[in-house]
Protein backbone atom coordinates (compact mmCIF):
# COMPACT_ATOMS: atom_id res chain seq x y z
CA UNK A 1 0.00 0.00 0.00
CA UNK A 2 3.04 2.04 0.33
CA UNK A 3 4.64 4.90 -1.91
CA UNK A 4 7.22 2.80 -4.07
CA UNK A 5 10.25 4.65 -6.07
CA UNK A 6 12.51 2.76 -8.44
CA UNK A 7 15.75 3.72 -8.58
CA UNK A 8 19.58 2.36 -9.40
CA UNK A 9 22.82 2.18 -7.68
CA UNK A 10 25.58 4.32 -9.60
CA UNK A 11 29.03 3.98 -8.86
CA UNK A 12 28.64 7.46 -6.58
CA UNK A 13 26.68 5.33 -4.20
CA UNK A 14 29.36 2.85 -3.65
CA UNK A 15 32.34 3.15 -0.97
CA UNK A 16 35.83 1.13 -0.99
CA UNK A 17 33.90 -1.25 0.87
CA UNK A 18 31.97 -2.15 -2.88
CA UNK A 19 28.92 -1.12 -1.24
CA UNK A 20 26.43 1.71 -0.79
CA UNK A 21 27.80 4.39 1.59
CA UNK A 22 25.75 4.08 4.99
CA UNK A 23 24.69 8.09 4.42
CA UNK A 24 24.15 7.64 0.91
CA UNK A 25 20.60 5.60 1.80
CA UNK A 26 19.28 8.86 3.09
CA UNK A 27 19.92 10.91 -0.32
CA UNK A 28 17.55 7.50 -1.55
CA UNK A 29 14.80 8.07 1.27
CA UNK A 30 14.77 11.83 0.12
CA UNK A 31 14.28 11.83 -3.34
CA UNK A 32 11.36 8.86 -2.57
CA UNK A 33 9.64 11.41 -0.34
CA UNK A 34 10.11 14.06 -3.09
CA UNK A 35 8.66 11.97 -5.40
CA UNK A 36 5.59 10.97 -3.33
CA UNK A 37 4.80 15.22 -2.45
CA UNK A 38 5.13 15.44 -6.51
CA UNK A 39 2.88 12.28 -7.63
CA UNK A 40 0.56 13.97 -4.87
CA UNK A 41 0.84 17.37 -6.57
CA UNK A 42 2.77 19.11 -4.52
CA UNK A 43 5.51 21.17 -5.90
CA UNK A 44 7.69 22.08 -2.92
CA UNK A 45 9.07 25.08 -4.63
CA UNK A 46 5.57 26.18 -4.60
CA UNK A 47 5.28 25.41 -1.40
CA UNK A 48 7.97 27.06 -0.48
CA UNK A 49 6.60 30.26 -1.88
CA UNK A 50 3.83 30.02 0.23
CA UNK A 51 6.27 29.78 3.36
CA UNK A 52 5.46 25.92 3.78
CA UNK A 53 9.01 24.07 4.47
CA UNK A 54 9.34 20.51 5.53
CA UNK A 55 12.12 19.61 7.94
CA UNK A 56 13.88 16.58 8.85
CA UNK A 57 14.23 17.00 12.56
CA UNK A 58 14.75 13.03 13.36
CA UNK A 59 16.06 10.11 11.74
CA UNK A 60 16.68 6.82 12.26
CA UNK A 61 18.11 3.51 9.99
CA UNK A 62 18.87 0.02 10.36
CA UNK A 63 21.19 -1.49 8.07
CA UNK A 64 20.06 -5.46 7.04
CA UNK A 65 21.92 -6.18 4.20
CA UNK A 66 24.20 -4.10 2.03
CA UNK A 67 23.51 -2.51 -2.09
CA UNK A 68 25.97 -3.00 -4.60
CA UNK A 69 26.63 -1.17 -7.52
CA UNK A 70 23.98 -2.19 -10.35
CA UNK A 71 21.49 -3.05 -7.89
CA UNK A 72 18.01 -2.17 -8.44
CA UNK A 73 16.23 -1.20 -5.73
CA UNK A 74 12.78 0.38 -4.74
CA UNK A 75 12.24 2.81 -1.79
CA UNK A 76 9.48 2.80 0.15
CA UNK A 77 6.94 5.76 1.83
CA UNK A 78 4.80 5.28 4.72
CA UNK A 79 2.65 7.50 6.88
CA UNK A 80 2.73 6.16 10.20
CA UNK A 81 2.04 8.93 12.43
CA UNK A 82 0.84 12.57 11.30
CA UNK A 83 -0.86 15.80 13.28
CA UNK A 84 -1.16 19.43 12.14
CA UNK A 85 2.32 20.69 12.11
CA UNK A 86 4.26 16.78 11.74
CA UNK A 87 4.36 14.07 10.42
CA UNK A 88 6.34 10.61 10.94
CA UNK A 89 7.59 8.33 7.80
CA UNK A 90 8.67 4.70 7.51
CA UNK A 91 10.76 3.68 4.48
CA UNK A 92 12.87 1.43 3.41
CA UNK A 93 15.17 0.94 0.62
CA UNK A 94 14.59 -2.76 -0.95
CA UNK A 95 16.61 -4.75 -3.90
CA UNK A 96 14.70 -6.08 -6.42
CA UNK A 97 15.96 -9.54 -7.21
CA UNK A 98 17.47 -9.84 -10.26
CA UNK A 99 15.59 -12.53 -12.73
CA UNK A 100 12.59 -12.28 -9.71
CA UNK A 101 11.36 -8.55 -10.69
CA UNK A 102 8.26 -9.44 -8.12
CA UNK A 103 10.98 -10.79 -5.36
CA UNK A 104 12.04 -8.26 -2.63
CA UNK A 105 14.66 -8.43 0.16
CA UNK A 106 14.62 -5.58 2.49
CA UNK A 107 18.22 -4.18 2.52
CA UNK A 108 17.89 -0.73 5.14
CA UNK A 109 14.59 -0.10 7.40
CA UNK A 110 13.94 3.83 7.83
CA UNK A 111 12.27 5.92 10.04
CA UNK A 112 11.77 9.90 9.17
CA UNK A 113 10.15 12.87 11.37
CA UNK A 114 9.67 16.10 9.16
CA UNK A 115 7.65 19.20 10.87
CA UNK A 116 5.90 21.93 9.07
CA UNK A 117 7.47 25.40 9.43
CA UNK A 118 7.39 28.89 8.36
CA UNK A 119 10.40 30.67 6.30
CA UNK A 120 11.72 31.85 9.99
CA UNK A 121 11.75 27.93 11.21
CA UNK A 122 8.76 28.25 13.69
CA UNK A 123 6.36 25.15 13.47
CA UNK A 124 3.04 25.80 11.60
CA UNK A 125 0.02 23.81 10.48
CA UNK A 126 0.45 21.88 7.10
CA UNK A 127 -2.13 23.37 4.51
CA UNK A 128 -5.34 21.01 5.00
CA UNK A 129 -5.08 19.53 1.68
CA UNK A 130 -1.97 17.78 2.66
CA UNK A 131 -3.28 16.74 5.96
CA UNK A 132 -6.05 15.18 4.39
CA UNK A 133 -4.04 13.17 1.80
CA UNK A 134 -1.89 12.17 4.55
CA UNK A 135 -4.42 11.31 6.58
CA UNK A 136 -6.33 8.51 4.66
CA UNK A 137 -6.07 5.01 5.94
CA UNK A 138 -4.29 3.49 2.90
CA UNK A 139 -1.29 6.16 3.96
CA UNK A 140 -0.79 6.40 0.29
CA UNK A 141 -0.71 9.20 -2.60
CA UNK A 142 -1.60 7.71 -5.32
CA UNK B 1 21.57 10.46 -32.54
CA UNK B 2 23.31 9.99 -29.47
CA UNK B 3 22.13 8.28 -26.05
CA UNK B 4 19.78 9.53 -23.61
CA UNK B 5 19.15 9.38 -20.57
CA UNK B 6 16.74 11.58 -17.88
CA UNK B 7 16.84 12.54 -14.47
CA UNK B 8 15.60 14.80 -12.03
CA UNK B 9 17.37 16.86 -9.61
CA UNK B 10 16.73 16.74 -5.82
CA UNK B 11 17.79 18.67 -2.89
CA UNK B 12 20.99 16.30 -2.41
CA UNK B 13 22.48 17.61 -6.07
CA UNK B 14 21.84 21.30 -4.97
CA UNK B 15 23.84 23.72 -3.04
CA UNK B 16 23.81 26.69 -1.16
CA UNK B 17 23.30 28.98 -4.06
CA UNK B 18 20.31 27.44 -5.00
CA UNK B 19 21.79 25.23 -7.47
CA UNK B 20 23.15 22.19 -8.84
CA UNK B 21 26.90 22.02 -7.55
CA UNK B 22 29.43 22.01 -10.07
CA UNK B 23 31.16 18.61 -9.38
CA UNK B 24 27.63 16.58 -9.44
CA UNK B 25 27.19 17.09 -13.71
CA UNK B 26 30.03 15.00 -13.63
CA UNK B 27 27.99 12.46 -11.82
CA UNK B 28 25.15 12.79 -13.96
CA UNK B 29 27.68 12.25 -16.98
CA UNK B 30 28.65 8.64 -15.13
CA UNK B 31 24.71 7.82 -14.88
CA UNK B 32 24.16 8.27 -18.51
CA UNK B 33 27.57 6.46 -19.24
CA UNK B 34 26.30 3.63 -16.84
CA UNK B 35 23.16 3.15 -19.02
CA UNK B 36 24.51 4.04 -22.08
CA UNK B 37 26.88 0.71 -22.04
CA UNK B 38 24.00 -1.21 -19.54
CA UNK B 39 21.65 -0.33 -23.04
CA UNK B 40 24.53 -1.81 -25.19
CA UNK B 41 24.57 -5.01 -23.44
CA UNK B 42 27.80 -5.03 -21.16
CA UNK B 43 27.51 -5.20 -17.72
CA UNK B 44 30.44 -3.64 -15.65
CA UNK B 45 30.48 -6.09 -12.89
CA UNK B 46 30.89 -8.65 -15.98
CA UNK B 47 33.29 -6.94 -17.86
CA UNK B 48 35.72 -6.22 -14.05
CA UNK B 49 35.95 -9.58 -13.69
CA UNK B 50 37.16 -10.41 -17.14
CA UNK B 51 39.74 -7.87 -16.35
CA UNK B 52 38.53 -5.40 -18.31
CA UNK B 53 38.08 -1.91 -16.71
CA UNK B 54 36.84 1.56 -17.82
CA UNK B 55 39.27 4.34 -15.91
CA UNK B 56 38.59 8.28 -16.88
CA UNK B 57 41.96 9.55 -17.77
CA UNK B 58 40.93 13.47 -18.42
CA UNK B 59 37.48 15.32 -18.45
CA UNK B 60 36.29 18.90 -18.85
CA UNK B 61 33.42 20.82 -18.62
CA UNK B 62 31.69 24.07 -19.69
CA UNK B 63 29.25 25.65 -17.54
CA UNK B 64 26.27 27.92 -19.79
CA UNK B 65 23.09 27.68 -17.28
CA UNK B 66 22.24 26.13 -13.92
CA UNK B 67 20.32 23.60 -13.05
CA UNK B 68 17.64 23.73 -10.08
CA UNK B 69 15.62 22.28 -7.84
CA UNK B 70 12.90 20.10 -9.43
CA UNK B 71 14.78 20.50 -13.15
CA UNK B 72 13.97 17.43 -15.99
CA UNK B 73 17.23 17.05 -17.42
CA UNK B 74 18.47 14.73 -20.16
CA UNK B 75 21.72 13.65 -20.48
CA UNK B 76 23.52 12.70 -23.89
CA UNK B 77 26.54 10.36 -24.69
CA UNK B 78 27.90 10.37 -27.65
CA UNK B 79 31.56 8.16 -29.24
CA UNK B 80 33.79 11.45 -30.54
CA UNK B 81 37.24 9.64 -31.10
CA UNK B 82 37.77 5.65 -30.81
CA UNK B 83 40.73 4.00 -30.64
CA UNK B 84 41.87 0.27 -29.80
CA UNK B 85 42.50 0.74 -26.18
CA UNK B 86 40.79 4.57 -25.50
CA UNK B 87 37.71 6.73 -26.49
CA UNK B 88 36.06 10.16 -26.25
CA UNK B 89 32.85 11.26 -25.20
CA UNK B 90 31.43 14.24 -25.90
CA UNK B 91 28.64 14.59 -22.87
CA UNK B 92 25.71 17.35 -22.56
CA UNK B 93 23.47 17.94 -20.01
CA UNK B 94 19.85 19.30 -21.10
CA UNK B 95 17.17 20.96 -19.64
CA UNK B 96 13.73 19.61 -20.67
CA UNK B 97 11.53 23.01 -20.42
CA UNK B 98 8.18 22.64 -18.30
CA UNK B 99 5.35 22.54 -20.31
CA UNK B 100 7.09 21.80 -23.86
CA UNK B 101 8.58 18.37 -23.86
CA UNK B 102 10.16 18.26 -26.74
CA UNK B 103 12.01 21.82 -26.26
CA UNK B 104 15.54 20.75 -24.51
CA UNK B 105 18.44 23.88 -23.18
CA UNK B 106 21.98 22.94 -22.87
CA UNK B 107 23.06 23.61 -18.99
CA UNK B 108 26.43 21.92 -19.61
CA UNK B 109 28.65 20.43 -22.24
CA UNK B 110 31.46 17.71 -21.69
CA UNK B 111 34.11 15.87 -22.95
CA UNK B 112 35.68 12.57 -21.07
CA UNK B 113 38.05 10.55 -22.24
CA UNK B 114 38.21 7.32 -20.95
CA UNK B 115 41.26 4.08 -21.48
CA UNK B 116 40.59 0.70 -21.00
CA UNK B 117 42.97 -0.80 -18.07
CA UNK B 118 43.48 -4.42 -16.74
CA UNK B 119 42.96 -4.30 -13.13
CA UNK B 120 47.44 -3.61 -12.74
CA UNK B 121 46.20 -0.62 -14.59
CA UNK B 122 47.68 -1.20 -17.53
CA UNK B 123 46.27 -0.43 -21.18
CA UNK B 124 45.10 -2.80 -22.70
CA UNK B 125 42.69 -3.28 -26.20
CA UNK B 126 38.93 -3.55 -25.52
CA UNK B 127 37.00 -6.33 -26.02
CA UNK B 128 36.52 -6.25 -30.23
CA UNK B 129 32.17 -6.29 -29.78
CA UNK B 130 32.90 -3.15 -27.78
CA UNK B 131 34.81 -1.63 -30.66
CA UNK B 132 32.64 -2.40 -32.83
CA UNK B 133 29.40 -1.01 -31.56
CA UNK B 134 31.38 2.44 -30.54
CA UNK B 135 32.62 2.42 -34.22
CA UNK B 136 29.32 2.04 -36.01
CA UNK B 137 28.91 5.35 -37.88
CA UNK B 138 26.01 6.91 -36.17
CA UNK B 139 27.74 6.55 -32.88
CA UNK B 140 24.77 5.10 -31.29
CA UNK B 141 24.36 2.18 -28.77
CA UNK B 142 20.90 1.25 -28.89
CA UNK C 1 35.66 14.03 28.04
CA UNK C 2 34.67 13.08 24.27
CA UNK C 3 36.91 12.13 21.19
CA UNK C 4 36.38 15.60 19.01
CA UNK C 5 36.94 16.23 15.58
CA UNK C 6 37.34 19.83 14.01
CA UNK C 7 35.78 20.46 10.57
CA UNK C 8 34.31 23.43 7.88
CA UNK C 9 31.56 23.64 6.13
CA UNK C 10 32.27 24.17 2.55
CA UNK C 11 29.59 24.58 -0.31
CA UNK C 12 29.52 20.88 -1.52
CA UNK C 13 27.92 20.11 2.36
CA UNK C 14 25.19 23.10 1.43
CA UNK C 15 21.94 22.60 -0.02
CA UNK C 16 19.40 24.46 -1.60
CA UNK C 17 17.95 25.37 1.66
CA UNK C 18 21.05 26.95 2.27
CA UNK C 19 21.81 24.94 5.32
CA UNK C 20 23.84 21.61 5.59
CA UNK C 21 21.82 18.23 4.28
CA UNK C 22 20.67 16.38 6.29
CA UNK C 23 22.61 13.10 5.14
CA UNK C 24 26.08 15.09 5.43
CA UNK C 25 25.88 14.93 8.67
CA UNK C 26 26.55 11.01 8.75
CA UNK C 27 29.91 11.90 6.75
CA UNK C 28 30.98 14.52 9.29
CA UNK C 29 29.90 11.42 11.72
CA UNK C 30 32.05 9.12 10.13
CA UNK C 31 35.20 11.49 9.36
CA UNK C 32 35.47 12.13 13.27
CA UNK C 33 34.71 8.29 13.87
CA UNK C 34 37.87 7.70 11.49
CA UNK C 35 40.12 10.40 13.23
CA UNK C 36 39.46 8.79 16.31
CA UNK C 37 40.50 5.44 15.37
CA UNK C 38 43.49 6.57 14.18
CA UNK C 39 44.26 8.72 16.71
CA UNK C 40 43.92 5.62 19.08
CA UNK C 41 46.92 3.99 16.81
CA UNK C 42 44.31 1.80 14.77
CA UNK C 43 44.85 1.95 11.27
CA UNK C 44 41.41 0.99 9.28
CA UNK C 45 43.80 -0.76 6.11
CA UNK C 46 45.60 -2.07 8.11
CA UNK C 47 42.75 -4.14 10.41
CA UNK C 48 40.94 -5.07 7.37
CA UNK C 49 43.95 -6.69 6.05
CA UNK C 50 43.33 -8.98 9.23
CA UNK C 51 40.11 -9.56 8.27
CA UNK C 52 38.72 -7.29 10.81
CA UNK C 53 35.79 -4.89 9.49
CA UNK C 54 33.80 -2.52 11.52
CA UNK C 55 30.29 -2.17 9.90
CA UNK C 56 27.29 0.04 11.34
CA UNK C 57 24.00 -1.48 11.96
CA UNK C 58 21.68 1.16 13.43
CA UNK C 59 21.84 4.77 13.18
CA UNK C 60 20.08 7.59 14.75
CA UNK C 61 20.39 11.59 14.59
CA UNK C 62 18.27 14.32 15.99
CA UNK C 63 18.42 17.84 13.74
CA UNK C 64 18.24 20.61 16.52
CA UNK C 65 19.57 23.53 14.38
CA UNK C 66 21.27 23.90 11.12
CA UNK C 67 24.90 24.35 10.39
CA UNK C 68 25.71 26.80 7.45
CA UNK C 69 27.87 27.26 4.94
CA UNK C 70 31.80 28.64 6.77
CA UNK C 71 30.44 27.21 10.09
CA UNK C 72 33.19 26.06 11.99
CA UNK C 73 32.06 22.46 13.44
CA UNK C 74 33.31 20.14 16.06
CA UNK C 75 32.45 16.28 15.91
CA UNK C 76 32.23 14.43 19.08
CA UNK C 77 33.21 10.62 19.44
CA UNK C 78 31.69 8.56 23.23
CA UNK C 79 31.52 5.16 23.22
CA UNK C 80 28.24 4.53 24.92
CA UNK C 81 27.96 0.77 25.28
CA UNK C 82 30.73 -1.77 24.17
CA UNK C 83 31.01 -5.66 24.18
CA UNK C 84 33.23 -8.07 22.33
CA UNK C 85 31.95 -7.87 19.07
CA UNK C 86 29.91 -4.39 18.61
CA UNK C 87 29.78 -0.91 20.34
CA UNK C 88 27.87 1.94 20.58
CA UNK C 89 28.69 5.44 20.47
CA UNK C 90 27.05 8.61 20.82
CA UNK C 91 28.47 11.62 18.41
CA UNK C 92 27.14 15.34 18.15
CA UNK C 93 27.86 17.76 15.71
CA UNK C 94 28.54 21.31 17.59
CA UNK C 95 28.99 24.91 16.17
CA UNK C 96 31.83 26.95 17.17
CA UNK C 97 30.71 30.26 18.03
CA UNK C 98 32.63 32.79 15.64
CA UNK C 99 34.65 35.30 18.43
CA UNK C 100 33.78 32.86 20.83
CA UNK C 101 36.25 29.79 19.69
CA UNK C 102 35.56 28.33 23.55
CA UNK C 103 31.54 28.10 23.18
CA UNK C 104 29.74 25.24 21.56
CA UNK C 105 26.13 25.00 20.22
CA UNK C 106 24.76 21.68 19.63
CA UNK C 107 23.06 20.87 16.41
CA UNK C 108 22.76 17.66 15.46
CA UNK C 109 22.93 14.66 18.40
CA UNK C 110 23.21 10.89 16.58
CA UNK C 111 23.65 7.42 17.79
CA UNK C 112 25.57 4.78 15.38
CA UNK C 113 25.70 1.23 16.05
CA UNK C 114 29.22 -0.70 14.81
CA UNK C 115 29.64 -4.86 14.90
CA UNK C 116 32.61 -6.35 14.18
CA UNK C 117 32.64 -8.71 11.21
CA UNK C 118 35.06 -10.80 9.42
CA UNK C 119 35.19 -10.53 5.59
CA UNK C 120 32.44 -12.79 4.73
CA UNK C 121 30.20 -10.74 6.86
CA UNK C 122 29.91 -12.51 10.16
CA UNK C 123 29.99 -11.28 13.65
CA UNK C 124 33.85 -12.11 15.37
CA UNK C 125 35.22 -10.72 18.31
CA UNK C 126 37.38 -7.48 17.65
CA UNK C 127 40.86 -7.63 18.79
CA UNK C 128 41.57 -6.76 22.07
CA UNK C 129 43.91 -3.84 22.39
CA UNK C 130 40.99 -2.12 21.05
CA UNK C 131 38.36 -3.81 23.22
CA UNK C 132 40.33 -2.55 26.09
CA UNK C 133 41.02 1.28 25.18
CA UNK C 134 37.19 1.48 23.99
CA UNK C 135 36.75 -0.04 27.64
CA UNK C 136 38.49 2.34 29.43
CA UNK C 137 36.09 4.50 31.92
CA UNK C 138 36.48 8.09 30.56
CA UNK C 139 35.81 6.84 27.21
CA UNK C 140 38.57 8.41 25.16
CA UNK C 141 41.33 7.24 23.33
CA UNK C 142 43.73 9.93 23.10
CA UNK D 1 55.04 29.58 -4.32
CA UNK D 2 50.89 28.44 -5.06
CA UNK D 3 48.60 28.23 -1.89
CA UNK D 4 48.56 24.54 -0.29
CA UNK D 5 45.47 22.90 1.68
CA UNK D 6 45.32 19.67 3.23
CA UNK D 7 42.97 16.87 3.57
CA UNK D 8 42.43 13.54 4.34
CA UNK D 9 40.63 10.77 1.85
CA UNK D 10 37.53 9.23 3.96
CA UNK D 11 35.23 6.32 3.03
CA UNK D 12 32.75 8.62 1.60
CA UNK D 13 35.44 10.19 -1.18
CA UNK D 14 36.20 7.08 -2.50
CA UNK D 15 34.16 4.26 -4.99
CA UNK D 16 33.99 0.78 -5.37
CA UNK D 17 37.03 0.80 -7.30
CA UNK D 18 38.68 1.68 -4.35
CA UNK D 19 39.53 4.91 -5.18
CA UNK D 20 38.47 8.34 -5.29
CA UNK D 21 35.40 8.89 -7.21
CA UNK D 22 36.26 11.43 -10.13
CA UNK D 23 34.11 14.02 -9.40
CA UNK D 24 34.90 14.06 -5.84
CA UNK D 25 38.75 15.77 -6.42
CA UNK D 26 36.64 19.18 -7.99
CA UNK D 27 34.87 19.12 -4.43
CA UNK D 28 38.93 19.38 -3.07
CA UNK D 29 39.47 21.47 -5.83
CA UNK D 30 36.69 23.79 -3.87
CA UNK D 31 37.61 23.41 -0.50
CA UNK D 32 41.28 24.72 -2.00
CA UNK D 33 39.46 27.73 -3.42
CA UNK D 34 37.48 28.48 -0.12
CA UNK D 35 40.21 28.67 2.32
CA UNK D 36 42.29 30.74 -0.22
CA UNK D 37 39.57 33.01 -0.28
CA UNK D 38 39.82 33.26 3.57
CA UNK D 39 43.49 33.01 4.05
CA UNK D 40 43.76 36.45 1.83
CA UNK D 41 40.77 37.90 4.24
CA UNK D 42 37.89 37.65 2.01
CA UNK D 43 34.28 36.20 3.20
CA UNK D 44 32.68 34.74 0.78
CA UNK D 45 29.32 35.26 2.46
CA UNK D 46 30.31 38.71 3.21
CA UNK D 47 30.86 39.15 -1.05
CA UNK D 48 27.34 37.73 -1.51
CA UNK D 49 25.67 40.08 0.06
CA UNK D 50 27.77 42.86 -1.87
CA UNK D 51 26.62 41.24 -4.56
CA UNK D 52 29.75 40.03 -5.43
CA UNK D 53 29.60 35.87 -6.58
CA UNK D 54 32.42 33.93 -8.45
CA UNK D 55 30.55 30.86 -10.57
CA UNK D 56 32.83 28.46 -12.50
CA UNK D 57 32.21 28.60 -16.42
CA UNK D 58 34.29 26.13 -17.08
CA UNK D 59 36.73 23.04 -15.62
CA UNK D 60 39.41 20.50 -16.73
CA UNK D 61 41.18 17.79 -14.94
CA UNK D 62 43.70 15.14 -16.13
CA UNK D 63 43.71 11.84 -13.49
CA UNK D 64 47.00 10.52 -13.44
CA UNK D 65 46.84 8.41 -10.28
CA UNK D 66 44.15 7.60 -8.11
CA UNK D 67 44.25 8.53 -4.44
CA UNK D 68 42.91 5.64 -1.97
CA UNK D 69 41.26 5.75 1.18
CA UNK D 70 43.46 7.50 4.22
CA UNK D 71 45.92 9.24 1.29
CA UNK D 72 46.95 12.35 2.83
CA UNK D 73 46.49 14.93 0.08
CA UNK D 74 47.52 18.38 -0.49
CA UNK D 75 45.53 20.89 -2.61
CA UNK D 76 47.02 23.74 -4.82
CA UNK D 77 45.86 26.83 -6.01
CA UNK D 78 47.85 29.04 -8.34
CA UNK D 79 46.36 32.20 -10.82
CA UNK D 80 47.30 31.20 -13.99
CA UNK D 81 45.44 34.33 -15.79
CA UNK D 82 43.30 37.32 -14.54
CA UNK D 83 41.26 39.96 -16.16
CA UNK D 84 38.66 42.87 -14.29
CA UNK D 85 35.80 40.08 -14.40
CA UNK D 86 36.91 36.80 -14.53
CA UNK D 87 40.13 34.95 -13.60
CA UNK D 88 41.62 31.47 -14.21
CA UNK D 89 43.53 29.17 -11.49
CA UNK D 90 45.52 26.08 -11.99
CA UNK D 91 44.82 23.30 -8.99
CA UNK D 92 46.48 20.44 -8.78
CA UNK D 93 45.90 17.46 -5.82
CA UNK D 94 49.08 15.89 -4.53
CA UNK D 95 49.55 12.89 -2.23
CA UNK D 96 51.51 12.96 0.51
CA UNK D 97 53.94 10.45 0.77
CA UNK D 98 53.35 8.13 3.69
CA UNK D 99 57.17 8.40 5.89
CA UNK D 100 58.88 11.37 3.41
CA UNK D 101 56.31 14.34 4.68
CA UNK D 102 58.25 16.18 2.00
CA UNK D 103 57.94 13.88 -0.93
CA UNK D 104 54.78 15.01 -2.96
CA UNK D 105 53.00 12.71 -5.99
CA UNK D 106 50.95 14.73 -8.31
CA UNK D 107 47.63 12.83 -8.69
CA UNK D 108 45.07 15.19 -10.79
CA UNK D 109 45.78 18.46 -12.36
CA UNK D 110 43.18 21.02 -12.96
CA UNK D 111 42.19 24.09 -14.66
CA UNK D 112 39.30 26.40 -13.60
CA UNK D 113 37.90 29.51 -14.67
CA UNK D 114 35.53 31.46 -12.94
CA UNK D 115 33.84 35.03 -13.60
CA UNK D 116 32.75 37.55 -10.58
CA UNK D 117 28.99 37.99 -11.71
CA UNK D 118 26.31 39.85 -9.74
CA UNK D 119 23.12 38.61 -8.55
CA UNK D 120 21.64 38.53 -11.15
CA UNK D 121 24.30 36.69 -13.29
CA UNK D 122 25.49 39.42 -15.34
CA UNK D 123 29.63 40.14 -15.78
CA UNK D 124 30.98 42.91 -13.07
CA UNK D 125 33.90 43.57 -12.50
CA UNK D 126 35.64 42.04 -9.10
CA UNK D 127 36.62 44.29 -6.25
CA UNK D 128 40.02 46.53 -7.12
CA UNK D 129 41.25 44.76 -3.23
CA UNK D 130 40.60 40.87 -4.86
CA UNK D 131 42.07 41.71 -8.19
CA UNK D 132 45.27 43.47 -6.48
CA UNK D 133 45.89 40.45 -4.61
CA UNK D 134 45.60 37.79 -7.35
CA UNK D 135 47.96 39.97 -9.84
CA UNK D 136 50.90 39.62 -7.80
CA UNK D 137 53.71 38.35 -9.72
CA UNK D 138 54.11 35.73 -6.93
CA UNK D 139 50.26 34.85 -7.18
CA UNK D 140 49.81 33.96 -3.80
CA UNK D 141 47.60 35.27 -1.67
CA UNK D 142 49.72 34.29 1.68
Amino acid sequence: MAFKWPLRVYIEDTDAGGIVYYANYFKFFERARSEWLRAAGFNQEVLRQQQILFVVREVSAKYRQPARLDDELEVSVSVEKIGKASFQLTQSVYRIEPGAQSERTELVQGRVSIACVSRDGKPRAMPEEIFQIMSQPDQELL
